[in-house]
């Protein structure tokens, strides 16, 4: 239990609100501080002066032994499993080297909004007695420490959905925790999100998740805190949920995996209990973050080897094949989507492209078809996807907002202003936006099969890793649920290079709208150096399966982890 | 051509409208008459003193030969598929048998809206000769006649979407109608439906469709045309779509097959054009009427062969693999539901569940185990359903109607009572509609599991097929549209008795709501003899195949055709 205030860096300070909010805010601030221990605290002086890049700070910081240094290091949750099976590594030494280093995460980068390392312990030691008994595991991620975004209930927990006076403790573990649970699961924290989880940024009233690779830049969002926690290493596997590039977006800013699944593939009952209006036209979907492709995996097919459309019937009864998945055909046809008519992306972002285009032509000739592709009216479907968001005109942000006088945040005001009116839609007018969204999938999946492609590799995001307050355009993943794919953000070996060494090549010279424009100038004011660049893979609606079969086909060629 | 007017049984007459309405109607049935060859007109005296079951006259009337009597009775699709195959038959044979057969069976029913026969003998010959010349088929359908419900887009044919004034000719085959022409299919007609395409009867500007086994009553609706074309086998293959029960119920009031599929199992794409409000909460989804288990297989394996997902990407990827699905579990666990808690069904219907319980405790010893099944609080799903269906309070309807003058018909001011305003909802209401569905179906399937079945057997429908203008209660298919569960209704032997010869048993004297009481009073007041009984089978959302699979497990024991 500490005894003094929680160091946490910060770099830009949050909004302030009235001061019942202010109080409540702070009273759960306390709570989070009274939970981490005062053992794990860094130096005042590192939190007031701290690198640029604290990815290393937890090695480096005393506070981990060396076990623990490697526990967090050296593994992925597949190998950690496999030590913890083979009694390698205790349950208890595993959950004590990831909550350790997630105490540490969170002052580096402000990723957490709770911590419950007791009751991970304890879990843990209940799991090691039950080996030691019984020789047996209770399923495959026996030991394995998943860290939760903050809006998935938890029993005994803190749930919100981005909102202050939505905050409260569960009494239920959701479908999704349930499930991983059973498979032998430690739960010890929940991961910040940002205000309505509706940010391509992580700023909640509890603070503001930094980029752990630059912290003068965004850990994305709206699953930053997963994303920003994954990156430094203080978690092996994370959830997400993603309705505009909510995985996608931080995976790729932090230079982790993200995986969004086709909707209704994986669980998501209860998490958003009462539902988004949005969601009348864009469904969200959730999927895992990490570290490694068959981490991916493993966790998807636990999930579904559970059969849980038992118990939610809304889940696609397809199972899990993922990497295991044979390409229907060879070569395997990838497009490449250099931009998507709007917005052409930051030159790192290109740069990342050239190298995989460059990668799959030259590596294993002939077992890539490279081609590129071209996005079926892409600038239009923005338009509609950004109108579909706020059906309600905002209406249930400002009541939520005024409930307990929460500011309205920077973020928030920014996607609003997509609202097409302030008042709510009738339901004509949602049947409209329903009908265009139909019209435009069946269209542009015609497009897709006359461009003849199996996979897509995109941009994440209009650049790397955005300056704090403008994440304004969510074009490379929106247009992915709107369109209701599946996609998988992994990381390359590409990053921003220093302030200046590279910029727009000549023959992008010419802005391609309005916002290419703001984005160059986002370009030049911005300092990215060292930020991941990750990209995108995308493939047709329900065909996930598929997506982790071609992520196969391609891991050596993209060298991806 | 015709050069008379066309005579067609009626029984109960079509509400007037405008002079403009009445006008543009008795074109469309100029058109209609003249399409209909005087050689197959029936005696008018015939017409006004016709048999109340007028299935034997297609038989009896002598315009059929002896072959076209045989080709139209003794096969089913996939019987008639083999015959054109192995060239017993000609393609032109069949079509010219069906073709005549049809414009009989309207005659009698009312059944068509649009008739092709020289297009589809032009195309029946075509089929012939590309046999002849490859010594192969087109496709598994070659040859066999498929007749179409109105709405459903042919090139060059009318499409309607419930309302005169949307009435228009198509320039494109949907997405169906492609797939099962590029099979080989012959198209010959269009056939009727009702108002709004929200009746469980079937009474259109053009006429109304009566039942074919009992003319004081009806064929059902909303495919109502299709279900009476194919009880007097004038169709040998159908297609219906089903929102509330518009394929299960005229499929039973007329003792046929009808599969509603999962919704996006089978294709709709360019089934309603412009899009129907009630999709925002209840989708709308599609399937074969047929004679034959084997038939409603045989049409599901050859769309489903087609990869109808590649085009609309709303389908679900699921493959086909139908009446070969092994069931999972021996016993096969049948869940008979007697009633649904608001309305005991009328005593045949009572007497064909009690039918088939016996049949399956008997038959084959060990092979099903049968329970009762109490479906979860159906009465209050009812009631939130039929507020579902009419989001826009009646807007879209009110303006199709004035847009000809076309009067409202009986049941379409009864449906629309059902909507909870005659203004448009917000769209925080229809997210309200959302979710309760959404826990809805989440809270049935754990009382399903509970239950612990794999398939339900239950009525189609509170009684057989109703008398005219009195088909209120969807409760026994809506149900399943609420759950968007699939379903099969099939015939059984059991048929109403003459009036008066049987009633409501001691232990069911009490009515269990207002609802029950009306039921009984229609009981009462009808006649129902001869009208078949059919049952509905139906299982979880998206086990289309594992439904397949226990029907033809159940096959012997019910006596499936």
């Amino acid at each position: 239990m500490s005894s003094r205030p929680l160091p946490v860096v910060q770099r830009v300070p949050l909004p302030q609100g009235t001061p019942e909010y202010e109080a409540l805010r702070q009273k759960y601030l306390s709570e989070l501080e009274a939970s981490i221990p005062d053992e794990y605290y860094l130096p005042q002086s590192l939190i007031d002066n701290p690198p640029r890049d604290v990815t290393s700070v937890p090695r480096e910081c005393g506070i981990l032994t060396a076990e623990e240094i490697d526990i967090t290091e050296n593994y992925d949750a597949t190998a950690l499993a496999a030590a913890i099976a083979s009694k390698k590594f205790s349950a208890v030494a595993v959950a004590t080297a990831f909550t350790k280093r997630a105490a540490i995460a969170h002052q580096l980068t402000g990723c957490l909004v709770e911590y419950f390392q007791g009751e991970a312990l304890e879990r843990a030691k209940a799991l090691d007695e039950h080996l030691e008994k019984t020789g047996k595991t209770v399923g495959p991620l026996h030991g394995v420490p998943i860290s939760l975004k903050e809006h998935m209930p938890i029993k005994g927990h803190y749930t919100a959905v981005g909102f202050l006076d939505t905050r409260h403790i569960d009494d239920y573990d959701c479908q999704m925790v349930a499930i991983l649970r059973a498979a032998g699961a430690v739960f010890y924290c929940k991961t910040n999100q940002p205000q309505g989880i509706m940010h391509l940024e992580t700023v909640s009233p509890l603070g503001r998740t930094l980029n752990p690779h630059n912290i003068d830049l965004s850990a994305g969002g709206s699953t930053g805190g997963e994303a920003a926690l994954l990156a430094i290493r203080g978690s092996i596997l994370g959830i997400g949920t993603d309705i505009g590039g909510s995985i996608r977006g931080p995976a790729g800013f932090c230079g982790i995996y993200g995986y969004k699944s086709t909707s209704y593939y994986l669980p998501t009952k209860d998490f958003l209990v009462g539902g988004f209006a949005a969601e009348l036209t864009v469904l969200c979907s959730t999927g895992p973050m990490g570290h490694s492709l068959r981490d991916m995996d493993l966790f998807c097919s636990v999930v579904k080897a559970s059969n849980p459309h038992i118990e939610d019937p809304a889940l696609i009864p397809i199972p899990w094949t993922g990497t295991a998945t044979a390409p229907k055909t060879t070569p395997l046809k990838v497009g490449i989507m250099w931009n998507d008519g709007a917005i052409i992306p930051q030159p790192p972002v290109k740069r990342a492209l050239a190298w995989a285009k460059e990668q799959l032509e030259t590596k294993f000739p002939g077992k890539f078809e490279v081609k590129s592709f071209v996005p079926y009216q892409a600038a239009e479907a923005m338009v509609n996807i950004r109108k579909a968001y706020w059906p309600d005109g905002g209406n249930a942000v400002r009541a939520h907002l005024a409930a307990t006088g929460e500011p309205m945040f920077h973020l928030t005001e920014w996607v609003l202003k997509d609202a097409v009116s302030e008042e709510e839609l009738p339901v004509s007018k949602v049947l409209e936006y329903r009908v265009a969204r139909d019209v435009y999938r069946q269209k542009f999946v015609a497009d897709w099969n006359a461009q003849d492609v199996d996979v897509v590799i995109s941009p994440v995001f209009v650049g790397p890793a955005c300056e704090h307050e403008t994440a304004f355009y969510w074009n490379y993943t929106a247009l992915w649920n709107y369109l209701d794919y599946p996609g998988v953000v992994f990381p390359t070996p590409i990053k921003a290079l220093k302030k200046g060494a590279e910029d727009y090549a000549p023959e992008d010279a010419t802005p391609l709208s309005e916002q290419d424009k703001h984005t160059r100038e986002l370009w030049a004011k911005g300092d990215f150096e060292n930020a991941p660049i990750n990209l995108q893979i995308t493939t047709r609606k329900y065909h996930d399966n598929e997506l982790f079969g071609a992520l196969a086909a391609l891991q050596e060629a993209l060298a991806l982890p």
